[in-house]
């Protein structure tokens, strides 16, 4: 990314196509999140979908947004309780719809929406639509990890409930490209999620996926680490978490749960006497820098793999913070031009053509 | 557990059979789990179970482990890389063969093993059988979590890779019978773990399950909350977490990764600076309670739920600490009888009997 220029101008920033409802703390938290990413980032600006009226209350009291952003009236919101095909069918006033139409027809590059995961993975592959050679699209999100970058990148963690071996080497596929594009890697190692490690264990589709991740690595510019555990998700083991959306959801919520539980622990800790209480207070530039590091709102944001544009899905419960995490993926998926880099990827590797594609 | 009397003798002891091998440490961390439980616990002593000489050597170090040890010579051991079908087949000269024969025979309660988990469930599953009404014994652990006894049940954790509605009706009442029993909950909560709370979500086994435990509250004194999240095996929506053994497997090793990873990145925050490693001086105490909260190996040890007899699954990578932990555990279920009562409850709860059984 280079700095913007004199030549440039509202029109050439990235535009990012918002989703302002459905999220647990409605759109004032997202408009939040849009005020705080604007502020950090010059180069974006927002098409907002959602009720119109409420909507320009909240961006008008702030002069910075309000000269980048666009509102696009929607009056329906797609709640947690509302079915897929539901929505799908009947969903056309949602802000959610809205939102996924701005990147359908190329206005904005990339989508961000915090509200039912289902409803927005179904919407966006019926009106994006799946890249040739992908079956099941999948959730990809940046697990916190003892490896170099920090990071793994982990999926499907929820798009869909199953997945069969072939899913699960486009999976690899489309993980290791991430990986190479978001975390730099030039060779990632991918692992597939299991029970143990041992060849033989597991159900049959991840024997069977086994051997087709395996088979597919020199191709692919990947290393194939083998099965991994549910230990490994935050270990330095491989790059690459493979999986399916049920169990891959389970462990980030496990993940997070537990976390957070911690947290709740070491603050107790720090609040069980008066020289543990003094002791914090020297402690807090270091709880502080930990708070930062393994803070799950800032890692916010899964990336729909597999479709025909960009969509990030934030948390349901993502406060300002996290949408503005989201959003700064979004930017950075949309500005080095990821999706056409999968695509190509997953095309060129799924026959037994041998063509290289970043 | 009432003191012992001038009447009892070492006979008199909770006779407890372990398997010194397999394990990722040896032996010698086994015999040393064994001393710190001997010295915390006066009640209990041990039929140990593994190449005589190299036992012998291990334990007559100890003079006060040695007198309430039993060796029995086996020569051969079970690796993480045996299949669980080889080891039934041929397992008879094994450590793990011969520690669960002690308690088929009737002669110990309880037996540990930090071997082979599929190897030791199998062994389980043939020589000591399944109880009545169950088709797939599974794995219960203790969770650590924010309700108010500190931790969840949680099962399946990697007995079976797979679980049909009826097994996960089983693997509620029985997790609901160790919830009564080892953590003195009247009405535990049972919560069946999914990808969403929302009725319609998730694979079809799992809608089944949810009518059948709902259906079997009223008789079976457990409250059912619905569908739980990965994010609620650490909280305080439910004490009991039914799930098939592939996510139960993988959830608890992504917790204790996340909770390992944490820990890691907190040591390395309070070596930041001179102030930090002041201040985690200082925070010493505070950090060494936390640690005592959330170290794994504190609650180690998965015990075996459905079989005719008790057994207690400890990590393979378990130190002295991890094993005392298992054995301490093992030593509790023995002693209350829990294995009675769980057998009376899941038989009295299956057909339409209404026998109240605790």
């Amino acid at each position: 990314m280079t700095a913007p220029t004199d030549h440039q101008t509202a029109n050439a920033r990235t535009l990012i196509s918002i989703d302002a409802m459905g999220g647990d703390l409605g759109p004032a938290a997202v408009v939040a999140g849009c005020l705080k990413s604007a502020r950090a980032n010059p180069d974006i600006s927002f098409v907002l979908h959602g009720p119109e009226a409420e909507l320009h209350a909240l961006v008008n009291k702030h002069a910075d947004l309000k000269e980048r952003t666009t509102i696009r009236n929607a009056t329906g919101v797609v709640t947690m309780e509302d079915k897929p095909s539901q929505v799908v069918r009947s969903g056309k006033d949602t802000s959610m719809w809205s939102a996924i139409e701005a990147v359908r027809s190329g206005e904005a590059s990339v989508a961000v929406s915090c509200g039912n995961t289902g409803a927005l993975m179904a919407l966006s592959m019926i009106r994006l639509r799946k890249l040739p050679g992908v079956n099941r699209p999948a959730i990809a999100v940046l697990y916190p990890s003892s490896n170099a970058s920090g990071f793994n990148v982990m999926l499907d963690v929820g798009a869909d409930i199953r997945a069969d071996a072939d899913d699960l080497l486009r999976f690899a596929l489309m993980g290791m490209s991430y990986a190479r594009n978001g975390l730099d890697l030039k060779c990632p190692r991918v692992g597939l999620l299991n029970v143990g490690t041992e060849e033989h264990k597991g159900r049959s589709e991840l024997k069977e996926a086994y051997d087709l991740i395996r088979d597919h690595q020199s191709d692919a510019a990947y290393e194939f680490v083998g099965f991994v555990e549910g230990g490994d998700i935050s270990g330095n083991m491989a790059d690459v978490i493979v999986t399916d959306g049920f169990t891959g959801n389970v462990a980030i919520k496990t993940g997070e749960g537990t976390a957070s539980l911690i947290g709740q622990r070491l603050r107790e800790a720090f609040k069980y006497s008066p020289l543990s209480r003094l002791s914090s207070l020297l402690a807090y530039t270091s709880l502080m820098r930990l708070q930062k590091k393994i803070d799950p709102r800032r890692v916010n944001g899964g990336v729909f793999l597999g479709l025909n544009g960009t969509v990030v899905k934030s948390h349901g419960s993502a406060d300002a913070t996290g949408i503005s995490a989201a959003i700064k993926l979004a930017a950075q998926l949309s500005e080095n031009g990821f999706n056409d880099k999968l695509a190509a990827r997953v095309a060129a590797s799924l026959p037994t053509e041998e063509t290289t594609t970043e």
